[in-house]
């Protein structure tokens, strides 16, 4: 294999090396990329059999830049390799591609500096549009979108301050449904396991997790554990409350991360546990019993979220405005009793 | 809530319009952008000033694009929500974030002339380079690619014509490795499930199955079937080929979708049958029995390809080279016969 003209790093061919060659102006160039008139045939057919040779590229970037637009939006989460992520991301990059624009995709891995830098890497490229699944409530980026005028979309958690367009799950419905198919189910001692606190998702969760849990006037207490969790923090909280006067006997996980670590530890104790699982998963109905969840749609999420983006890019400039997404729960049959995982 | 300035779309203030602003020529606003000499302390404030008040920001990309470079990276794959390719995505995306590159990721869809406009909009875009998980082998953007001089590496499957640098999986070691765990637990009639034989990776796999079944003569003929699947063609080839004199003990897929497509046929089939799948993914240990699987790594394979890519932006220009990842098998349970699927 010889390959050394293939991976030549050398600057690209510009303009200037074309009008170089070719004896001319930089502006006969441009004349003639662009099909303007005002270049003699001959010097045309020259500068073409240049831009031929070289392999000169007209930039379009750079024309439509001086139109103010890149058609380029980009999409900042915490981790692209998450299914929950890569759905949204597949998602909000077709509504792109079918505008033709281009899709950058960032993680911010979960921390709020990390965020205001790629959001400010992004602006200075000019970004027509962000959507964002914010690290935090803070806004820390808000200025600098303001400044710039960037628009933007938040997703799956809002931010405080300046109202934005926002598109969130029903998280409150989708906890709720989840309490009420287990008690429907004669289930009276229940768990909830939440993401890290920090996360307002996580919070929405566990606090409809304990008004629901209160408004069914469950005899024991809530028992509630939120992350960040450990293999090893998940099998004791579950150990322990597997035992004494009131053991539990069913578990509601906050998110698709938090359900493959409790299903893990179920498998690992051997404990007799029923579950409902927030995020539906690729294989729920694969694992036995079939696992139960609250199906949130992050398709339709990203769907949703890049719409509202070009709808401000074409010129939208009602209110923000602030979507609330509705979940369903997939009844399939680890939440019955009879059906505990492990039994 | 009112916003009605938050979403304004009116053309980002370019530097021509703080020239106008400020009474000044658009270079004089340049020099006090890129603190150049040549402007009077007053005028620089009072430009500064109406910098601040338009809300106007240095536009780096073109800034960059100056020196002919983007800094901008691009990933083609197939469909990002498929699990492998999220997690080449992350690992790629991560590369390009530490070296202070953004990502560009744009879906194919398997189709080799949107591939092509995909790759002819990333190349006018000017991105450094691209890594590409090809649709298909006739390489029907080199042209493209070798014109403007891009530089590319190719992933999963390789292209034909100009070599290029090219990372792949050990498929055929990896299917190898199938067979010969199943033999080596007493199954003898085993089938073969492939993806399309229009890609590449489907066809080296199918082979590397009929070559090692031939080779460790096996008693039967080897029973492939091979993509497009729905649920009702796999359903009845498994149903076909668990009857007769020589029924199958044991299915090999041929990648992470295709397992899913068995797992579920055989759960509605109730048939007890043992399985190998290629790919691992997350809930294998989960399924009863465990599915044991090929493990070709994703997140490496991604990493590798960046880290390529890189090298070539820094300069080397060494031959192109085709880096193959092995893979190894993992063995849970599924595999052996008194394990088998829905026993």
């Amino acid at each position: 294999m010889t390959a050394l003209s293939d991976h030549r790093t050398a600057v690209r061919p510009t303009m200037a090396d074309v009008a170089a060659e070719a004896h001319v102006s930089v502006k006969t160039v441009s004349r003639v990329v662009n099909h303007e008139p005002g270049v003699r045939p001959d010097t045309a057919e020259r500068v073409r059999a240049v831009i031929e040779r070289l392999g000169f590229r007209r930039h379009d970037g750079a024309r439509l830049m001086r139109q103010g637009r890149t058609f380029t939006i980009a999409l900042v989460v915490e981790d692209l390799a998450n299914p929950f992520y890569s759905q949204v991301g597949a998602a909000v990059e077709r509504e792109a591609r079918i505008r033709q624009h281009q899709l950058i995709t960032a993680s911010a891995e979960g921390s709020p500096s990390r965020e205001r830098a790629v959001i400010e890497a992004l602006v200075n490229r000019r970004v027509d549009g962000i959507v964002v699944v914010p690290a935090d409530e803070s806004a820390s980026s808000d200025a600098v979108l303001e400044a710039s005028r960037t628009p933007i979309v938040y997703m799956d958690r809002p931010v405080r301050g300046t109202p934005r367009d926002t598109i969130l799950s029903d998280n409150h419905g989708g906890i709720r449904s989840a309490v009420e198919h287990l008690v429907a189910h004669g289930h009276r001692n229940i768990a909830f396991y939440g993401d890290d606190p920090a996360f307002w998702t996580a919070r929405q969760r566990r606090d409809a997790f304990v008004a629901t849990h209160q408004g069914l006037g469950l005899p024991s207490s809530p028992r509630v554990s939120m992350g960040p969790h450990t293999a090893g923090s998940v099998q004791e909280t579950l150990t322990q409350w597997s035992v004494g006067s009131e053991p539990i006997s069913a578990v509601i996980t906050g998110n698709n991360r938090i359900t493959l670590a409790v299903l893990l530890a179920l498998r690992e104790l051997r404990l007799p546990l029923s579950l409902v699982g927030f995020d539906d998963f690729e294989l729920a109905a694969l694992i036995d019993p079939p696992v139960t969840v609250v199906h949130q749609d992050p398709a339709a999420m990203g769907q949703k979220a890049a719409q509202q983006l070009f709808a401000r890019l074409l010129g939208d400039e009602s209110q923000a405005q602030t979507v609330v997404m509705p979940t369903r729960l997939i009844v399939r049959a680890s939440g019955l009793r009879r059906a505990a995982l492990n039994r």
